[in-house]
């Protein structure tokens, strides 16, 4: 049982430059899996006459599925349009009705319809308009002998409505019977290759199993996701294959499993505290702020934060959370009493329920031979019992990764915390158990 | 004169998921650019044998340098060496002196080099080795009549030494007489519309003139980026020309351009700071962090980086930066008084010289008919001057979107501040001039 395979092309010159990411065939990729049609190959193409023309050629004869975005417009470099119709041997023809709606939103935004926008009016023979309703540009859904071709505008804004509106619902109907199902499990405090030596030995025979499952590991900036795939001609003995899966996963993983179905380690987090009708607060140093910018960028976060502390400098951390000085001055603002103190402090300053404590070397400077860049003191401390935890890690990477790094393991010792569960994270360092 | 055009071709199944980016294709670009090589053709293969021989063979076709990540592992589903050599027709025999290099850094890890290894010792004929200071897959340097092949590991920590080092040289040697200069201004404040309506009648002559200038304009989330490019025989003249266009567009967009020579919105602002021997605290509520977060991202931040407050609740903007509530219960916490309370609330609470505050409603909850989501009241108070400066802006977009706008144009705010200039901004609400 093989699914339909898809190409995605991206067109744009702007694309190809140094700072400049494809984001839509992300989204187009989720509705194709959704629909159980598999992404082969992705493309991006300059507004180059002859690559473009060549990469549509090659898409359109090898794949039954093929989505183009980007080069609608209306200007000279803007090709998509012409060199498909072009690859696919189809007469373009203006459509009046296209011209009078394209007309019709330069009107209601009281301008001139300019010339050039006759061309977003132009129709390969056969193709079916997929509406634009955020711009001038409509889509095309190009229909032949063995698959489909479709045209979407580059915008993001634009290209959305159409992907998830039309398109999903004509490739649905245009379907094969077979299924991709994928699942994804996060997994916090742990090296990838800690993460693969302890799940290899069980997911190593499903490769070759029938149905076969399709395992990927990717580690991304301090959590583990262990993405789980197969293609099943029932969806619903497909899913119940993987969640099996998982299962046994999640198992092997214990506690340093965060999530089996997507939700991200700080949404877990966030919904841990929540259920449970706690806050927290945190007292950030290196991470800046960071930590608290996760928590808050979940919808509803006001529930569980109400106020934290970025206190950067000595007298910030003394003045606001009551850090003693000589304290700093004896064991050096990156330690394990001060860390404890900042927990402590901030929890005094703040009606939270529990509050995290952050303080280490980011870099580039301010590293030692005791205490290198990467080196990040990290605590919890706990209104209810009463409790403080505190341990020594020492994160990979620069700056902005470190800065990641400890803000992650931060929310991934809280929820440790939370879950009752030992602290036995891979960044710690065994040699300097406590403060 | 043309330059050399090269493709990129990243290699593996897990980079077609709906979560993954390639991002190694940003760092060839960077140093193919830099070279005078512009990029025509990027894809994203999975491990097919089918699709990837077919697109090998399209890029070593068409084009003189192609540069291919990933797939050198040791396992079955890592094809690229085996199919490039296929698809150019060499011999790959094993490098006994690559299989004692791979033993020993398993040997110095205490392991046994599994047999699996030995493949990553397959040399195609012709090919030199690049060697991997990271891990114990080589690169491969494959030189052909018209052009070269060049093979990388697809783990950017293995990849970016290699890239950075000896691919960069060889390159170069291998060059040809023509350069790529790119230049990049950052625009802050306005839409990418209106900065287009402002400098298309500057740039537009450009494009048709001898030599001919490529101008691209981005969005990327609240910062406007213009990109101007040429290919030059002479690399002093070219750049000469590009810094008289960057001066022309500069002279046009006045103060709303930030940077003319690819420094970021933050590190300008931090560089006014340092300068003028400045520091600045914020008072955060709905960014939640992120404005410090950016902040301190920069390498000596705490040179203007103290302390912050991230005040979520009613309560925290009370009892932190003493916001008397029934200011709050009068005109709500998104308004021009508790925005101006919290700025020169901040000031009182730290040393700082400067206070940024920001409140708003990031959503997706909270809105209403006269605050709908993405009203944003955002103020600056200095300690010199004792004034305190509030505007209301309405940002465009969802949560995540909403934060980074707003933290971004307190940036921008605090930057028109330190110059002295107006903060005519496109956000800015025209019917809410002031507190």
């Amino acid at each position: 049982m093989t699914p339909r395979r898809a190409a995605i092309l991206a067109v744009g010159s702007e694309l190809l430059t140094p700072t400049k990411q494809d984001t839509n065939s992300l989204a187009i990729t989720e509705v194709l899996n959704a629909l159980g049609i598999e992404v082969a190959v992705k493309a991006i193409v300059g507004d180059h006459r002859d690559d473009l023309s060549a990469h549509v050629q090659m898409a359109v004869s090898r794949h039954p599925v093929v989505m183009i975005t980007g080069g609608l417009g209306p200007t000279d470099d803007d090709l998509t349009r012409e060199v498909v119709a072009g690859v696919m041997g189809r007469h373009l023809s203006e459509d009046p009705a296209l011209v009078e709606q394209i007309r019709e939103r330069f009107t209601m935004r009281r301008l001139e319809m300019p010339e050039a926008n006759r061309r977003q009016a132009q129709v390969p023979d056969g193709a079916r308009i997929i509406p634009n309703i955020r711009g001038t540009a409509p889509g095309l859904w190009i229909p032949h002998d063995e698959g489909v071709v479709v045209l979407l505008p580059g915008p993001p804004s634009e290209m959305r409505p159409m992907l998830e509106g039309p398109v999903r619902e004509w490739l649905a109907v245009h379907g094969s019977p077979a299924h991709l199902i994928r699942r994804v499990l996060i997994v916090a405090g742990r090296t990838e290759s800690g993460v693969d030596a302890r799940v290899q030995p069980l997911y190593a025979p499903w490769a070759t199993a029938v149905p076969a499952i399709e395992t990927t590991i990717l580690a991304s900036g301090g959590v583990i996701e262990l993405h789980l795939s197969t293609v099943a001609a029932d969806l619903s003995a497909g899913r119940a294959l993987l969640d099996e899966k998982v299962q046994a996963l999640q198992a092997a993983l214990g506690a340093d499993a965060v999530s089996v179905d997507g939700r991200s380690l700080v949404q877990t987090v966030g919904d841990l505290l929540r259920t449970r009708g706690l806050t927290v607060t945190a007292a950030e140093s290196c991470t800046g702020g960071l930590l608290t910018a996760m928590l808050t960028d979940v919808p509803g976060s006001s529930a569980f934060v109400d106020r934290s502390a970025v206190v950067y400098s000595n007298e910030a951390k003394a003045e606001w959370l009551g850090v003693p000085p000589d304290l700093i001055a004896r064991h050096g603002a990156v330690s394990g009493p001060v860390v404890r103190a900042m927990a402590t402090g901030a929890l005094a300053h703040s009606p939270a329920s529990l509050a995290v404590a952050i303080t280490g070397i980011a870099g580039p400077g301010g590293g030692s031979t005791e205490k290198p860049v990467g080196t990040v003191w990290l605590a919890v401390a706990d209104r209810q019992s009463g409790r403080t935890d505190a341990v020594c890690c020492r994160f990979p990477g620069e700056r902005t990764g470190i800065r990641r790094f400890a803000a992650l393991t931060a929310l991934d010792l809280l929820r440790r915390h939370l879950l009752g569960v030992p602290w036995t994270v891979d960044w710690r360092l065994p040699e300097v158990m406590d403060a």
